[in-house]
């Protein structure tokens, strides 16, 4: 990793309560922006900023130092319990079904940046509350490059903060019911030109088993193939990885350009594919920089079907 | 098109009365033989199997031969009416809603090959009852290359003659509901595995909006990403397209090894994505080689993000 440039992330850091037809997890390492950090920091350094109570495990703090993640932005609340979520997946895994939803810390979380922070180059708002990601975008001071994940529950709760979100970053990350959802547009073409209208430069649908799509000013530029896996162990954190992964390749890359997102949605599906073949973060705890260069090499395979001039 | 290859094909031939959120048409040409065989049509001569009544017009006739198509195989039965269909799609139009299937003139129908076409290179089994395809099968000579399609009905109700087609063909073409019910596996590449167990070399997985999926041999050997329209007016017939075009263009090309076959998926592909732009046959009366091309080389486009080295 020879990134100078820092990839900024705010989002969950949870407890996770997994079944999946695999196996069960209870209260593994899980969130959004433990996903993406972790998946993220195989390209770039990182900067977490998030909550947890004081029921957070040392060694989880532990792993995220070993994979040299910056965790002064995560709020250690005394006497709070880490937020827990437990679901379960079932048939074809694409959807989860939530069993529980505790808060905890996240009910009063307010995200505060310490200093050197506010200068990071890229910033990624990972799934959280909008107004929470809006208020770490008035903290940051000139970023190069700002991309937002969110949820259903958002869309439904809290549309206008979220709206004013997508009016202010570069890059949405958004699965195909999610922008069914915000746009009421089935046609996923159609629906990311509406998101386009709202703000965000670059749309990436993220479809699970499917692959992603990236559009670009109304238009797909670029889709990727799936991965194809012959087992899904846990998809918990999918997208998160997805997203870390493609901030992080954006970060080391420097620069956002037509060949750079192409490369750096291929690498979020990478780490996407390699995070879901076993729970929690165990598989990112064990993976190489040469497994993740193989499989992007495995990537370029699989789409080949007749060499392209390139301008 | 200069390929002296024949696509032989036999399936249905149907009126198809279809109503999707951009409107309805009534008993208009259709059927997985005339879907299949018209797209095979822009890359290689065709001959076509299958059967009609005598209220079939005249006018549909015309078409298939100004497409160049060999319709001396097509028996029209005096007194007998024509198979149809009626189906309705909404929402996100990946699964059609059978309202009626009068099969009529195929309740009796038994496939004769004239002379001359039992000698075609290439032979595809559209969807029809797995027994007329062995009945196919055992007529023609010496194939270059086999393929058959299916679907959930056979998978059901006439399992032991589809499994005895999948052993005798070299190619199966299967979309991924197909694919799961046959095989009981969740898991697509798992799925495609078990079916190589079973006969074809090549498993084809049609993923409608999501592109298509080309298994040999076990292992995922490429992907064809989705064409990003931002408008599907009726997708009945984009499975037969697909696989029109892809034994069309293989037929053109005049053997099958790991070059042609992935521009076949993606010709297919092309065929697919032209057809659900219109009902029925409308878009193919109109299409151009041209714009078969120009599509082609927008795959291109769209699935680039860095070059590989060519062995």
């Amino acid at each position: 990793m020879n990134s100078k440039n820092h990839v900024l992330i705010v989002g969950s850091v949870a407890f996770d309560t997994v079944e999946t037809p695999s196996g069960k997890v209870e209260r593994a390492l899980g969130g959004a922006a433990v996903y993406s950090a972790v998946a993220a920091s195989f390209f770039s350094p990182v900067r977490m900023v998030g909550v947890v109570g004081d029921d957070f495990p040392q060694e989880h703090l532990d792993f995220l130092a070993s994979r040299k993640i910056d965790t002064r932005g995560i709020q250690v609340v005394k006497g709070g319990k880490t937020f827990h979520w437990a679901g379960s997946y079932k048939g074809d895994m694409n959807q989860a079904n939530t069993l529980a939803t505790e808060l905890n810390v996240f009910e009063s979380f307010s995200p505060k940046l310490p200093g050197d922070y506010a200068s990071s180059e890229f910033v990624f708002l990972a799934n959280i509350d909008p107004d929470l990601q809006l208020h770490v975008l008035d903290q940051v001071k000139s970023p190069k490059l700002t991309a937002c994940d969110t949820m259903n529950l958002w869309i439904s709760i809290k549309r206008d903060a979220l709206v004013e979100v997508l009016k202010r970053v570069d890059i949405v990350f958004i699965n195909d019911a999610e922008a069914r959802q915000l746009t009421g547009e089935i046609n996923l073409t159609r629906a990311a030109a509406r998101i386009h209208e709202i703000g965000p430069k670059y749309v990436v649908l993220k479809k699970g088993e499917h692959g992603a799509i990236l559009y670009c000013n109304e238009s797909t530029c670029f889709a990727a193939a799936p991965y194809p896996l012959d087992a899904v162990v846990d998809p918990t954190g999918a997208g998160d990885s997805f997203a870390g992964g493609f901030m992080g390749y954006i970060a080391s890359a420097g620069e956002l350009n037509d060949a750079s997102i192409r490369r750096a949605v291929v690498y979020g599906s990478t780490m996407a594919s390699y995070n879901v073949q076993d729970f929690s973060l165990n598989r990112f705890k064990k993976l190489t920089i040469k497994e993740i260069d193989g499989r992007y090499e495995e990537f370029k395979r699989i789409v080949f079907f007749e060499a392209i001039e390139e301008d």
